[in-house]
């Protein structure tokens, strides 16, 4: 879990979604896969006070059936109450059937919770192109809604039943404290292929206490994301399917208004919640062996630093150098060079570093390599985790990502599913 | 080799750079990569007369020393003698000593071989980053240049020392006939990784005896190029040192003039070269193991049929499911939906055919997945080549492009230098 520097913010430990006081969650399986009738792959998060909410969803033009669902919910109600989600199916690319798909399940997990259709946001994930199984579902939703009665708190269950290919669950819960008592953000998420700038194959669900309106906190969820969830990238596939979801019930009473005190607290901690989930997606890249974070500096825009960061962290012949512990740094620079962004032999300088904020150990400046650091180099790319910097020596701007190396692993791994 | 379907240009039997009279070449060994000393790594191709000549190089901001000696060349020189080459070091990322290394390069050449400095090509391939071990290349000029005046038509020693980490030799020539007698055309080239439209890490050379002025022979090596050089991709890394150098001496006697009858066929020829020799760049990738063919039809623009394209193409998830014999048609959709080219689920179609030309076997239409032809799909990927076919239902606009598979052995074999 990552530190927070913020008095006023502390992480809640083994903090999850049921740490939020409202909120009840639990996950069942239905087999959806049709291959392990064990494993829990539909979950449902209720909250009986309706909630303001907000999201973010991928730019894939080819955006899957929940995901238009979810938009459109957005755009037309005010007061939302729960979302249902299904791993092992995308619902994506399956046309007009998806549609109707999606729209039975809001309808049915409305009908079992006593709420509107349209309060109910939906999310799938899994494999494209093949239509849901809606018997199971049906079913899983009917055993969910039950199990939520039974046991409402059941967050470990629900992170369970959104994972795919992830190895280990994602979840994290911080307090917020104010004068009038404490505020409390959660989230789950899934990765773990297809992760990539623009979000790619990740759902998150953030729930709070506190209370905001729709609009401001659509407003700080997209500064939230900006940083973090769209700032890794493990494959460079964007997915059909990807959904930030955050819904505010207003059980602390504590209201988060534009330019209040309490805004800065609260924007900072939203971001914090995101930056824990997308930092433990991208440390759960499929078969990944190492972390890399690849910071951009001096760029001549910001789009410029992002096409460079871009392009270096989705290059084959980098992933592949970092996961054989090799400091290639003339494919970085060369990534660089065909990134689009203005840079020169001349103004380039790259370093190594164990972390963004390390001592930094020069590779390469204005056309000289310092070759008495390469066993400097050598050590800190056998590590786990390390950081590559590169100035363009063109302007003024910044842009960071997470990735990971390319394994044999992962070729093997995607090769079929 | 492929076929040509003009009764006027056939190809030549084995042809390569000696089928073109008037040209000399030959190729030795003067170990620059310090690990193997009888591997040819310096070659020569000398014409005595004067000839024009036409370049198109990489877009990398990194371009290395010798790509900016040769555009000079090109923008100050008009008649030319000589490409010297050298495989096992790029020259890239190499300051000032790099751009004097390379016109020292030249500069031996012109000695030893009587020609000006300023008509003579410099092409490196290899590693980034490291010096030219000058001593060594200046041994291996003095010998390219005495084995030319000792065996000039030493085409298949020049076709081997340019090569890196391809596994065979990569040449062709063809023969135009034309009512006044032969004109020839002939190249060599080298791949294998960092292939992407765009060229990347690639050297083509091409010789022709047809008298032709500079402005147009650049005219004709940029048309060329578009469709076959720049259309083929292994990994996405566009390289510091892709160059194509064609080299026209004049010997046939028989001039290709704007608005000639001869054009059309000299076009044609020269364009049949590239692609003999881009497909024998892309069929010889690292460690790949099939070849398939990506084309986009019926995009709003020229620019989103090949953004779609490229997408598709460089996708780690696509190209690892072709490696397991995979049809996920869905992994292709994806990409197209995230390629920021207009594109509906409704618009859109796939086809996988065994050739570009074959009959398509429909996947997924305007919403609907083609369940019945799984099998046919799954038959047709199985094969060493295919063709997926994707038509984005928005305007009349078409690309294609040849991409290989990502195997375990791409990562393994790039994983260290």
């Amino acid at each position: 879990m990552s530190s927070t520097n913020n008095d006023f913010i502390r992480w809640i430990e083994n903090g999850h979604c049921a740490s939020v006081p409202g909120f009840s969650m639990n996950g069942v399986a239905c087999d959806i896969r049709g291959t392990d009738a064990s494993r829990l792959d539909i979950g449902i998060l209720f909250s009986p006070t309706p909630c303001s909410a907000a999201g973010v969803f991928t730019r894939n033009r080819m955006a899957a059936a929940p995901v238009a669902w979810c938009r459109q919910l957005l755009a037309q109600s005010s007061a939302f109450h729960a979302i249902v989600v299904n791993s092992g199916n995308a619902n994506a690319c399956t046309g007009a059937d998806g549609k109707s798909d999606t729209q039975q399940m809001a309808q049915q997990v409305a009908t079992e919770l006593n709420c509107p259709e349209s309060s109910v946001f939906v999310a799938s994930t899994g494999r494209i192109g093949r239509r849901l199984p809606m018997t199971k579902i049906q079913r899983g939703i009917r055993a969910a809604a039950a199990a939520i009665e039974s046991t409402p708190c059941a967050a470990n269950n629900l992170a369970d039943a959104i994972l795919t290919s992830d190895t280990r669950r994602k979840q994290c819960a911080v307090e917020i404290t104010t004068p009038d008592g404490p505020v409390r953000i959660a989230g789950i998420a899934k990765g773990a292929g297809m992760i990539e700038p623009n979000m790619a194959t990740m759902l998150a669900f953030i729930v709070t206490d506190a209370k905001i309106s729709n609009a401001y906190l659509q407003e700080l969820l997209q500064a939230a994301v900006k940083p973090t969830f769209n700032a890794i990238t493990v494959d460079g596939d964007e997915s059909t399917n990807d959904s930030v979801i955050v819904m505010a019930n207003g059980a602390s009473g504590i209201e988060v208004q534009a330019n209040s005190a309490l805004v800065t607290l609260f924007a900072e901690a939203l971001q914090q919640v995101c930056f824990d989930l997308a930092r433990k997606i991208v440390g759960d890249g499929e078969k990944i062996s190492k972390v890399v974070t690849v910071r951009i500096e001096n760029a001549a825009s910001a789009q410029d630093a992002e096409m460079a960061a871009r392009a270096v962290a989705n290059s084959l012949l980098v992933k592949s150098s970092w996961y054989g512990n090799d400091p290639n740094w003339g494919r970085v620079l060369d990534a660089v060079g065909y990134s689009g962004a203005a840079v020169s032999e001349d103004s380039v300088q790259l370093w190594y570093a164990t972390e963004p904020d390390a001592k930094r150990v020069p590779a390469f400046e204005h056309g000289k390599v310092h070759e008495d650091q390469i066993p400097t180099w050598k050590s800190i790319v056998r590590e786990k985790e390390f950081c590559i910097i590169v100035s363009l020596g063109q302007g003024s701007h910044t842009a960071q990502l997470w990735s990971t190396d390319l394994t044999e692993g992962y070729v093997n791994f995607n090769k079929s599913e």
